[in-house]
Protein backbone atom coordinates (compact mmCIF):
# COMPACT_ATOMS: atom_id res chain seq x y z
CA UNK A 1 0.00 0.00 0.00
CA UNK A 2 0.96 3.53 -0.92
CA UNK A 3 1.10 5.60 2.01
CA UNK A 4 2.19 10.14 1.84
CA UNK A 5 5.87 10.71 1.66
CA UNK A 6 7.75 13.71 3.12
CA UNK A 7 6.37 16.36 0.55
CA UNK A 8 3.95 18.89 1.65
CA UNK A 9 3.04 22.14 0.22
CA UNK A 10 5.93 24.07 1.88
CA UNK A 11 8.62 21.95 0.09
CA UNK A 12 11.01 23.06 -2.38
CA UNK A 13 10.24 20.79 -4.46
CA UNK A 14 6.29 21.69 -4.90
CA UNK A 15 6.85 25.11 -4.84
CA UNK A 16 8.85 24.77 -7.96
CA UNK A 17 6.18 22.73 -9.82
CA UNK A 18 3.78 24.76 -8.73
CA UNK A 19 5.60 27.81 -10.12
CA UNK A 20 5.45 26.08 -13.89
CA UNK A 21 1.87 27.64 -13.57
CA UNK A 22 3.46 30.82 -14.90
CA UNK A 23 4.55 31.54 -18.58
CA UNK A 24 8.12 33.16 -17.11
CA UNK A 25 8.96 29.97 -14.90
CA UNK A 26 8.05 27.75 -17.93
CA UNK A 27 10.39 29.59 -20.14
CA UNK A 28 13.02 29.91 -17.96
CA UNK A 29 13.05 26.10 -17.03
CA UNK A 30 12.28 24.74 -19.54
CA UNK A 31 9.74 22.87 -18.15
CA UNK A 32 6.20 22.17 -17.70
CA UNK A 33 3.36 20.27 -16.12
CA UNK A 34 1.22 17.60 -17.83
CA UNK A 35 -2.11 17.23 -15.39
CA UNK A 36 -4.39 13.98 -15.19
CA UNK A 37 -4.02 10.14 -16.26
CA UNK A 38 -4.57 10.84 -19.77
CA UNK A 39 -1.55 13.57 -20.39
CA UNK A 40 1.13 11.61 -17.53
CA UNK A 41 0.15 8.71 -19.74
CA UNK A 42 0.90 10.00 -22.75
CA UNK A 43 4.28 11.93 -21.43
CA UNK A 44 5.85 8.88 -19.99
CA UNK A 45 5.21 7.07 -23.71
CA UNK A 46 7.78 9.93 -24.92
CA UNK A 47 11.29 8.58 -23.10
CA UNK A 48 13.39 11.66 -21.44
CA UNK A 49 10.10 14.06 -21.11
CA UNK A 50 8.96 13.20 -17.50
CA UNK A 51 11.37 14.61 -15.05
CA UNK A 52 8.71 13.67 -11.97
CA UNK A 53 5.02 12.80 -10.75
CA UNK A 54 3.09 13.61 -8.27
CA UNK A 55 0.55 11.72 -6.91
CA UNK A 56 -2.11 10.85 -4.75
CA UNK A 57 -2.17 7.79 -2.63
CA UNK A 58 -5.37 7.03 -4.62
CA UNK A 59 -4.25 7.89 -8.04
CA UNK A 60 -0.56 5.63 -7.28
CA UNK A 61 -2.66 2.20 -6.84
CA UNK A 62 -5.42 3.00 -9.61
CA UNK A 63 -2.59 3.82 -12.02
CA UNK A 64 0.20 1.25 -10.88
CA UNK A 65 1.79 1.02 -14.88
CA UNK A 66 2.23 4.60 -14.87
CA UNK A 67 3.76 4.08 -11.31
CA UNK A 68 5.98 2.23 -12.94
CA UNK A 69 7.22 3.95 -15.75
CA UNK A 70 7.97 7.04 -13.73
CA UNK A 71 11.60 6.97 -12.89
CA UNK A 72 11.10 9.50 -9.92
CA UNK A 73 7.14 9.07 -8.22
CA UNK A 74 6.33 10.89 -5.36
CA UNK A 75 3.30 10.02 -3.59
CA UNK A 76 1.87 13.11 -1.92
CA UNK A 77 -1.49 13.86 -0.06
CA UNK A 78 -4.14 15.29 -2.11
CA UNK A 79 -3.07 19.34 -0.76
CA UNK A 80 -0.15 18.70 -2.76
CA UNK A 81 -0.90 17.82 -6.12
CA UNK A 82 -3.96 20.87 -5.73
CA UNK A 83 -1.63 22.92 -4.81
CA UNK A 84 0.77 22.12 -8.27
CA UNK A 85 -2.07 21.39 -10.26
CA UNK A 86 -3.85 24.58 -12.36
CA UNK A 87 -6.80 21.82 -13.36
CA UNK A 88 -9.75 21.84 -10.72
CA UNK A 89 -9.65 18.04 -10.92
CA UNK A 90 -5.90 16.33 -11.80
CA UNK A 91 -7.65 13.08 -10.63
CA UNK A 92 -4.34 12.93 -8.30
CA UNK A 93 -1.23 13.38 -11.00
CA UNK A 94 0.99 15.68 -12.00
CA UNK A 95 3.83 15.49 -13.98
CA UNK A 96 6.70 17.65 -14.09
CA UNK A 97 8.52 17.68 -17.73
CA UNK A 98 10.63 18.77 -20.07
CA UNK A 99 9.09 21.05 -22.81
CA UNK A 100 8.73 19.52 -25.84
CA UNK A 101 8.27 22.00 -27.90
CA UNK A 102 10.68 22.66 -30.96
CA UNK A 103 11.05 24.35 -33.68
CA UNK A 104 10.55 24.80 -37.79
CA UNK A 105 13.46 22.70 -38.52
CA UNK A 106 11.46 19.82 -36.85
CA UNK A 107 8.47 19.58 -39.46
CA UNK A 108 9.82 16.91 -41.54
CA UNK A 109 10.76 18.42 -45.10
CA UNK A 110 8.28 16.03 -46.84
CA UNK A 111 5.19 17.28 -44.75
CA UNK A 112 1.80 17.05 -46.39
CA UNK A 113 -0.15 18.17 -44.31
CA UNK A 114 0.75 21.14 -41.85
CA UNK A 115 -1.18 23.38 -38.95
CA UNK A 116 0.00 26.94 -38.62
CA UNK A 117 -1.68 28.88 -35.30
CA UNK A 118 -1.09 32.53 -35.75
CA UNK A 119 -2.01 34.78 -32.75
CA UNK A 120 -4.19 31.93 -31.24
CA UNK A 121 -4.74 33.58 -27.68
CA UNK A 122 -7.31 31.44 -26.15
CA UNK A 123 -5.50 28.13 -24.75
CA UNK A 124 -8.78 25.83 -24.97
CA UNK A 125 -8.55 26.73 -29.15
CA UNK A 126 -5.00 26.14 -29.36
CA UNK A 127 -5.54 23.15 -27.60
CA UNK A 128 -8.88 21.66 -29.86
CA UNK A 129 -6.87 22.98 -32.88
CA UNK A 130 -3.81 20.97 -31.85
CA UNK A 131 -5.97 17.90 -31.30
CA UNK A 132 -8.03 18.69 -34.54
CA UNK A 133 -4.38 18.84 -36.50
CA UNK A 134 -3.06 15.39 -34.59
CA UNK A 135 -6.43 13.62 -35.66
CA UNK A 136 -6.44 14.83 -39.45
CA UNK A 137 -2.85 13.25 -39.34
CA UNK A 138 -0.76 16.62 -39.79
CA UNK A 139 3.25 15.86 -39.71
CA UNK A 140 2.98 19.05 -37.52
CA UNK A 141 1.80 22.27 -35.70
CA UNK A 142 3.44 25.74 -35.60
CA UNK A 143 2.46 27.98 -33.36
CA UNK A 144 3.25 31.49 -34.86
CA UNK A 145 3.41 35.13 -33.34
CA UNK A 146 2.34 35.87 -30.52
CA UNK A 147 0.30 33.03 -29.14
CA UNK A 148 -0.45 31.53 -26.19
CA UNK A 149 1.85 29.15 -24.76
CA UNK A 150 1.45 25.50 -25.89
CA UNK A 151 2.74 24.73 -22.58
CA UNK A 152 0.11 26.82 -20.60
CA UNK A 153 -1.53 23.91 -18.55
CA UNK A 154 -5.25 24.88 -20.13
CA UNK A 155 -3.50 24.26 -23.71
CA UNK A 156 -2.07 20.96 -22.35
CA UNK A 157 -5.18 19.72 -21.07
CA UNK A 158 -7.19 20.76 -23.99
CA UNK A 159 -4.71 18.76 -26.22
CA UNK A 160 -6.38 15.46 -24.89
CA UNK A 161 -2.71 14.14 -25.13
CA UNK A 162 -2.01 15.41 -28.86
CA UNK A 163 0.88 17.49 -27.61
CA UNK A 164 2.77 14.63 -27.26
CA UNK A 165 2.34 13.36 -30.60
CA UNK A 166 3.66 15.55 -33.12
CA UNK A 167 6.40 18.22 -33.46
CA UNK A 168 4.75 21.70 -32.12
CA UNK A 169 7.46 24.09 -33.52
CA UNK A 170 7.21 27.83 -31.73
CA UNK A 171 8.29 29.96 -33.90
CA UNK A 172 7.54 34.19 -33.36
CA UNK A 173 8.25 35.43 -36.87
CA UNK A 174 5.28 34.39 -39.69
CA UNK A 175 6.36 35.96 -42.10
CA UNK A 176 9.57 33.74 -41.91
CA UNK A 177 7.40 30.87 -41.62
CA UNK A 178 5.06 31.25 -44.48
CA UNK A 179 8.27 31.70 -46.49
CA UNK A 180 10.04 28.52 -45.25
CA UNK A 181 6.91 26.48 -45.91
CA UNK A 182 7.20 27.83 -49.83
CA UNK A 183 10.23 26.87 -50.06
CA UNK A 184 9.69 23.75 -49.57
CA UNK A 185 6.69 23.59 -52.00
CA UNK A 186 3.43 23.32 -49.55
CA UNK A 187 0.62 25.75 -50.35
CA UNK A 188 -0.04 28.17 -47.32
CA UNK A 189 -3.92 28.53 -46.86
CA UNK A 190 -4.83 31.27 -44.98
CA UNK A 191 -8.56 30.53 -43.81
CA UNK A 192 -10.18 33.78 -43.41
CA UNK A 193 -14.38 33.96 -43.61
CA UNK A 194 -13.76 36.81 -46.14
CA UNK A 195 -11.44 34.56 -48.58
CA UNK A 196 -11.98 34.57 -51.77
CA UNK A 197 -12.12 31.08 -52.78
CA UNK A 198 -14.54 28.72 -51.37
CA UNK A 199 -13.43 25.37 -49.70
CA UNK A 200 -14.89 23.09 -52.36
CA UNK A 201 -13.80 25.56 -55.34
CA UNK A 202 -12.45 22.59 -57.63
CA UNK A 203 -9.73 24.63 -58.78
CA UNK A 204 -8.96 24.25 -55.17
CA UNK A 205 -5.92 21.30 -54.82
CA UNK A 206 -6.00 20.23 -51.63
CA UNK A 207 -4.68 17.07 -52.84
CA UNK A 208 -1.12 19.03 -52.68
CA UNK A 209 0.80 19.71 -49.82
CA UNK A 210 -0.44 22.35 -47.74
CA UNK A 211 0.08 24.64 -44.52
CA UNK A 212 -3.53 25.66 -43.34
CA UNK A 213 -3.13 29.28 -41.05
CA UNK A 214 -5.59 30.10 -39.03
CA UNK A 215 -6.29 33.70 -37.22
CA UNK A 216 -6.54 34.93 -33.84
CA UNK A 217 -10.57 33.69 -32.90
CA UNK A 218 -11.64 37.16 -32.24
CA UNK A 219 -9.93 39.14 -35.04
CA UNK A 220 -9.25 36.99 -37.40
CA UNK A 221 -5.93 36.73 -39.59
CA UNK A 222 -4.05 40.01 -40.32
CA UNK A 223 -3.94 41.28 -43.78
CA UNK A 224 -0.58 41.15 -43.93
CA UNK A 225 -0.16 37.90 -43.60
CA UNK A 226 -3.22 36.84 -45.30
CA UNK A 227 -1.60 38.78 -48.48
CA UNK A 228 1.21 35.73 -48.02
CA UNK A 229 -0.63 33.14 -48.41
CA UNK A 230 -1.15 31.33 -51.61
CA UNK A 231 -4.99 31.30 -51.00
CA UNK A 232 -7.51 32.76 -48.79
CA UNK A 233 -9.70 30.44 -48.12
CA UNK A 234 -13.26 30.20 -46.76
CA UNK A 235 -15.29 27.62 -45.29
CA UNK A 236 -18.62 28.16 -46.92
CA UNK A 237 -21.73 29.05 -44.36
CA UNK A 238 -24.59 27.12 -46.10
CA UNK A 239 -27.06 28.10 -43.67
CA UNK A 240 -27.48 31.73 -41.48
CA UNK A 241 -24.71 31.30 -39.48
CA UNK A 242 -22.11 34.27 -39.02
CA UNK A 243 -19.13 31.66 -38.91
CA UNK A 244 -17.65 28.91 -37.63
CA UNK A 245 -15.67 28.95 -34.32
CA UNK A 246 -12.35 28.33 -34.53
CA UNK A 247 -11.57 24.81 -33.60
CA UNK A 248 -14.62 23.33 -36.26
CA UNK A 249 -13.18 25.78 -38.94
CA UNK A 250 -9.94 23.86 -38.56
CA UNK A 251 -11.84 20.69 -38.20
CA UNK A 252 -13.99 20.89 -41.85
CA UNK A 253 -10.56 22.58 -43.60
CA UNK A 254 -7.89 20.15 -42.13
CA UNK A 255 -10.20 17.08 -42.72
CA UNK A 256 -11.23 18.28 -46.63
CA UNK A 257 -7.05 17.99 -47.58
CA UNK A 258 -6.40 14.72 -45.52
CA UNK A 259 -9.47 13.40 -47.51
CA UNK A 260 -8.17 14.55 -50.60
CA UNK A 261 -4.75 13.91 -50.22
CA UNK A 262 -6.01 10.06 -49.45
CA UNK B 1 -30.56 60.81 -23.40
CA UNK B 2 -31.91 57.69 -22.13
CA UNK B 3 -31.67 57.36 -18.18
CA UNK B 4 -32.37 54.28 -15.77
CA UNK B 5 -36.50 53.86 -15.42
CA UNK B 6 -38.18 52.88 -12.06
CA UNK B 7 -36.90 49.10 -12.40
CA UNK B 8 -34.55 47.74 -9.55
CA UNK B 9 -33.44 44.13 -8.60
CA UNK B 10 -36.36 43.70 -6.51
CA UNK B 11 -38.89 45.12 -9.01
CA UNK B 12 -41.35 41.71 -9.62
CA UNK B 13 -40.48 41.94 -13.54
CA UNK B 14 -36.85 41.67 -12.78
CA UNK B 15 -37.23 38.88 -10.60
CA UNK B 16 -39.52 36.83 -12.78
CA UNK B 17 -36.53 37.43 -15.72
CA UNK B 18 -33.90 35.99 -12.88
CA UNK B 19 -36.37 32.97 -12.48
CA UNK B 20 -35.96 32.10 -16.14
CA UNK B 21 -32.07 30.98 -15.40
CA UNK B 22 -33.64 27.53 -13.96
CA UNK B 23 -35.01 24.70 -16.51
CA UNK B 24 -38.02 24.27 -14.31
CA UNK B 25 -39.21 28.30 -14.46
CA UNK B 26 -38.37 28.13 -18.46
CA UNK B 27 -40.83 24.86 -19.10
CA UNK B 28 -43.02 26.44 -16.52
CA UNK B 29 -43.30 29.88 -18.72
CA UNK B 30 -42.37 28.41 -22.16
CA UNK B 31 -40.18 31.66 -22.00
CA UNK B 32 -36.15 32.00 -21.79
CA UNK B 33 -33.56 34.65 -22.19
CA UNK B 34 -31.16 36.05 -24.57
CA UNK B 35 -28.03 38.15 -23.29
CA UNK B 36 -26.17 40.30 -25.15
CA UNK B 37 -25.86 42.32 -28.86
CA UNK B 38 -25.60 39.28 -31.03
CA UNK B 39 -28.46 37.32 -29.57
CA UNK B 40 -30.55 40.17 -28.57
CA UNK B 41 -30.50 41.48 -32.28
CA UNK B 42 -31.17 37.40 -33.43
CA UNK B 43 -34.28 37.53 -31.21
CA UNK B 44 -35.57 40.65 -32.53
CA UNK B 45 -35.31 39.56 -35.71
CA UNK B 46 -37.91 36.62 -35.51
CA UNK B 47 -41.49 37.99 -34.91
CA UNK B 48 -43.11 37.60 -32.16
CA UNK B 49 -40.01 36.38 -29.91
CA UNK B 50 -39.00 38.92 -27.84
CA UNK B 51 -41.45 40.27 -24.81
CA UNK B 52 -38.87 42.77 -23.21
CA UNK B 53 -35.48 43.47 -23.10
CA UNK B 54 -33.87 45.03 -19.99
CA UNK B 55 -30.76 47.40 -20.91
CA UNK B 56 -27.86 49.76 -19.72
CA UNK B 57 -27.99 53.66 -20.61
CA UNK B 58 -24.83 52.52 -21.72
CA UNK B 59 -26.05 50.25 -24.12
CA UNK B 60 -29.29 51.75 -25.01
CA UNK B 61 -27.37 54.22 -26.94
CA UNK B 62 -24.86 52.23 -28.38
CA UNK B 63 -27.48 50.16 -29.94
CA UNK B 64 -30.77 52.19 -31.04
CA UNK B 65 -31.35 50.02 -34.03
CA UNK B 66 -32.36 47.38 -31.30
CA UNK B 67 -34.13 49.50 -28.85
CA UNK B 68 -36.34 51.00 -32.06
CA UNK B 69 -37.16 47.44 -33.24
CA UNK B 70 -38.41 45.76 -29.72
CA UNK B 71 -41.72 46.71 -28.49
CA UNK B 72 -41.08 47.11 -24.89
CA UNK B 73 -37.25 48.34 -23.91
CA UNK B 74 -36.79 49.35 -20.06
CA UNK B 75 -33.63 51.28 -19.80
CA UNK B 76 -32.42 49.69 -16.15
CA UNK B 77 -29.27 50.39 -14.22
CA UNK B 78 -26.19 48.11 -14.43
CA UNK B 79 -26.83 45.73 -11.48
CA UNK B 80 -30.80 44.84 -13.11
CA UNK B 81 -28.64 43.36 -15.95
CA UNK B 82 -26.02 41.86 -14.31
CA UNK B 83 -29.06 40.49 -11.53
CA UNK B 84 -31.30 39.02 -14.54
CA UNK B 85 -28.12 37.77 -17.03
CA UNK B 86 -26.47 34.33 -16.40
CA UNK B 87 -23.13 35.55 -18.32
CA UNK B 88 -20.70 37.47 -16.74
CA UNK B 89 -20.82 40.17 -19.83
CA UNK B 90 -24.11 40.36 -21.11
CA UNK B 91 -22.87 43.67 -22.35
CA UNK B 92 -25.49 45.87 -20.59
CA UNK B 93 -28.70 43.95 -22.97
CA UNK B 94 -30.84 40.84 -21.77
CA UNK B 95 -34.29 39.91 -23.45
CA UNK B 96 -36.87 37.78 -22.52
CA UNK B 97 -37.92 35.40 -24.83
CA UNK B 98 -40.82 33.05 -25.75
CA UNK B 99 -39.87 29.91 -26.35
CA UNK B 100 -38.20 28.86 -30.01
CA UNK B 101 -38.05 25.44 -29.26
CA UNK B 102 -40.86 22.77 -31.39
CA UNK B 103 -40.80 19.44 -32.39
CA UNK B 104 -39.92 17.16 -35.34
CA UNK B 105 -43.31 18.00 -37.55
CA UNK B 106 -41.35 21.94 -37.64
CA UNK B 107 -38.60 19.97 -39.78
CA UNK B 108 -39.28 19.94 -43.43
CA UNK B 109 -40.54 16.59 -44.94
CA UNK B 110 -38.13 17.42 -47.65
CA UNK B 111 -34.65 17.65 -45.31
CA UNK B 112 -31.75 17.00 -47.28
CA UNK B 113 -29.91 17.63 -43.84
CA UNK B 114 -30.34 16.98 -39.93
CA UNK B 115 -28.67 16.78 -36.77
CA UNK B 116 -29.61 15.02 -33.87
CA UNK B 117 -28.20 15.66 -30.90
CA UNK B 118 -28.85 12.60 -28.44
CA UNK B 119 -28.29 12.83 -24.74
CA UNK B 120 -25.85 15.92 -25.12
CA UNK B 121 -25.50 17.22 -21.37
CA UNK B 122 -22.62 19.93 -22.06
CA UNK B 123 -24.10 23.64 -23.16
CA UNK B 124 -21.48 24.39 -24.48
CA UNK B 125 -20.79 21.66 -26.61
CA UNK B 126 -24.96 21.46 -27.29
CA UNK B 127 -24.78 25.12 -28.78
CA UNK B 128 -21.70 24.43 -30.91
CA UNK B 129 -23.26 21.84 -32.73
CA UNK B 130 -26.68 23.94 -33.16
CA UNK B 131 -23.85 26.56 -34.58
CA UNK B 132 -22.43 23.88 -36.91
CA UNK B 133 -25.32 22.67 -38.29
CA UNK B 134 -26.89 26.03 -39.25
CA UNK B 135 -23.80 26.57 -41.04
CA UNK B 136 -23.95 23.45 -42.95
CA UNK B 137 -26.84 24.68 -44.00
CA UNK B 138 -28.72 21.46 -41.86
CA UNK B 139 -32.51 22.75 -42.55
CA UNK B 140 -33.33 21.32 -38.75
CA UNK B 141 -31.91 20.39 -35.14
CA UNK B 142 -33.35 17.54 -33.23
CA UNK B 143 -32.15 17.36 -29.69
CA UNK B 144 -33.54 14.10 -28.18
CA UNK B 145 -33.21 11.88 -24.73
CA UNK B 146 -32.27 13.64 -21.75
CA UNK B 147 -30.39 16.77 -23.00
CA UNK B 148 -29.47 19.72 -21.64
CA UNK B 149 -32.10 22.28 -22.51
CA UNK B 150 -31.68 24.37 -25.42
CA UNK B 151 -32.79 27.38 -23.69
CA UNK B 152 -30.10 27.02 -20.96
CA UNK B 153 -28.68 30.36 -21.03
CA UNK B 154 -24.86 28.60 -22.02
CA UNK B 155 -26.22 27.27 -24.85
CA UNK B 156 -28.10 30.11 -26.32
CA UNK B 157 -24.77 32.10 -26.03
CA UNK B 158 -22.86 29.17 -27.21
CA UNK B 159 -25.49 28.94 -30.61
CA UNK B 160 -24.03 32.19 -31.12
CA UNK B 161 -27.17 33.32 -33.00
CA UNK B 162 -28.22 30.23 -34.41
CA UNK B 163 -30.80 29.13 -32.30
CA UNK B 164 -32.72 31.57 -34.15
CA UNK B 165 -31.80 30.33 -37.42
CA UNK B 166 -33.34 26.69 -38.25
CA UNK B 167 -35.84 24.95 -35.91
CA UNK B 168 -34.95 23.18 -32.84
CA UNK B 169 -37.07 20.38 -31.82
CA UNK B 170 -36.82 18.76 -28.55
CA UNK B 171 -38.13 15.12 -28.60
CA UNK B 172 -37.92 12.72 -26.09
CA UNK B 173 -38.23 9.92 -27.42
CA UNK B 174 -34.74 9.03 -29.36
CA UNK B 175 -35.73 5.84 -31.33
CA UNK B 176 -39.47 7.45 -32.50
CA UNK B 177 -37.24 10.36 -33.61
CA UNK B 178 -34.91 7.84 -36.09
CA UNK B 179 -38.19 5.47 -37.41
CA UNK B 180 -39.61 8.80 -38.17
CA UNK B 181 -36.55 10.00 -40.27
CA UNK B 182 -36.43 6.91 -41.73
CA UNK B 183 -39.63 6.91 -43.04
CA UNK B 184 -39.18 9.99 -44.53
CA UNK B 185 -36.01 8.10 -46.68
CA UNK B 186 -33.38 9.92 -44.97
CA UNK B 187 -30.53 7.87 -43.72
CA UNK B 188 -29.80 7.80 -39.92
CA UNK B 189 -25.81 7.90 -40.13
CA UNK B 190 -24.95 7.27 -36.10
CA UNK B 191 -21.20 9.45 -35.20
CA UNK B 192 -19.31 6.92 -33.25
CA UNK B 193 -15.52 6.47 -33.35
CA UNK B 194 -15.90 2.95 -32.90
CA UNK B 195 -18.12 2.79 -36.15
CA UNK B 196 -17.52 0.44 -38.86
CA UNK B 197 -17.79 2.65 -41.49
CA UNK B 198 -15.46 5.75 -42.35
CA UNK B 199 -16.23 8.90 -43.28
CA UNK B 200 -14.33 8.46 -46.44
CA UNK B 201 -15.45 5.09 -47.35
CA UNK B 202 -16.05 5.50 -51.18
CA UNK B 203 -19.40 2.79 -50.36
CA UNK B 204 -21.10 5.96 -47.87
CA UNK B 205 -23.55 7.68 -50.03
CA UNK B 206 -23.49 11.35 -48.23
CA UNK B 207 -25.46 12.86 -51.33
CA UNK B 208 -28.95 11.01 -49.88
CA UNK B 209 -30.82 12.65 -47.62
CA UNK B 210 -28.95 12.21 -44.02
CA UNK B 211 -29.70 12.95 -40.21
CA UNK B 212 -26.22 12.41 -38.70
CA UNK B 213 -26.74 11.60 -35.05
CA UNK B 214 -24.35 13.10 -32.40
CA UNK B 215 -24.29 11.21 -28.93
CA UNK B 216 -22.99 12.31 -25.15
CA UNK B 217 -19.11 13.64 -25.50
CA UNK B 218 -18.47 11.20 -22.28
CA UNK B 219 -20.36 8.39 -23.49
CA UNK B 220 -20.75 8.25 -27.35
CA UNK B 221 -23.93 6.73 -28.42
CA UNK B 222 -25.64 3.89 -26.65
CA UNK B 223 -25.55 0.53 -28.61
CA UNK B 224 -29.56 0.62 -28.61
CA UNK B 225 -29.40 3.48 -30.91
CA UNK B 226 -26.62 2.97 -32.77
CA UNK B 227 -28.39 -0.58 -33.73
CA UNK B 228 -31.31 1.36 -35.27
CA UNK B 229 -29.10 3.59 -37.58
CA UNK B 230 -28.52 2.78 -41.42
CA UNK B 231 -24.70 2.85 -40.63
CA UNK B 232 -22.29 3.54 -37.72
CA UNK B 233 -19.74 5.96 -38.91
CA UNK B 234 -16.25 7.27 -37.58
CA UNK B 235 -14.06 10.14 -38.82
CA UNK B 236 -10.74 8.05 -39.48
CA UNK B 237 -8.16 9.53 -37.05
CA UNK B 238 -5.37 9.73 -39.07
CA UNK B 239 -2.76 10.64 -36.63
CA UNK B 240 -2.27 9.10 -32.81
CA UNK B 241 -5.28 11.08 -31.57
CA UNK B 242 -7.50 9.14 -29.44
CA UNK B 243 -10.75 11.24 -30.91
CA UNK B 244 -12.03 14.04 -31.93
CA UNK B 245 -14.40 16.28 -29.72
CA UNK B 246 -17.72 16.54 -30.62
CA UNK B 247 -18.19 19.47 -31.84
CA UNK B 248 -15.48 19.10 -34.28
CA UNK B 249 -16.51 15.35 -35.30
CA UNK B 250 -20.03 16.83 -36.00
CA UNK B 251 -18.28 20.15 -38.04
CA UNK B 252 -16.94 17.56 -40.20
CA UNK B 253 -19.74 15.17 -40.87
CA UNK B 254 -22.12 17.67 -41.45
CA UNK B 255 -19.48 19.48 -43.64
CA UNK B 256 -18.75 16.77 -45.77
CA UNK B 257 -22.60 16.05 -46.19
CA UNK B 258 -22.66 19.53 -47.54
CA UNK B 259 -19.89 19.00 -50.14
CA UNK B 260 -21.32 15.57 -50.93
CA UNK B 261 -24.83 17.52 -51.73
CA UNK B 262 -23.73 19.92 -53.34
Amino acid sequence: MASPGDLTVRSGRVKVARRLATRAFRVKTGEFLAEGPQAVREALAEPGVVIEVFATVDATERYPELADQAETWHVVTDDVVAEIADSVTPQGLVARCHSVLTTIEDIPEDARLVLVCAEIRDPGNLGAVIRCADAAGAAGVIVAGESVDPLNPKVVRATAGSLFHLPIAVEDDVDAVIAELQSRGVQVLAADGAGETGLFDPDLDLAAPTAWMMGNEAHGLPDAWSALADRVVHVPILGRAESLNLATAAAVCLYSSAREQG
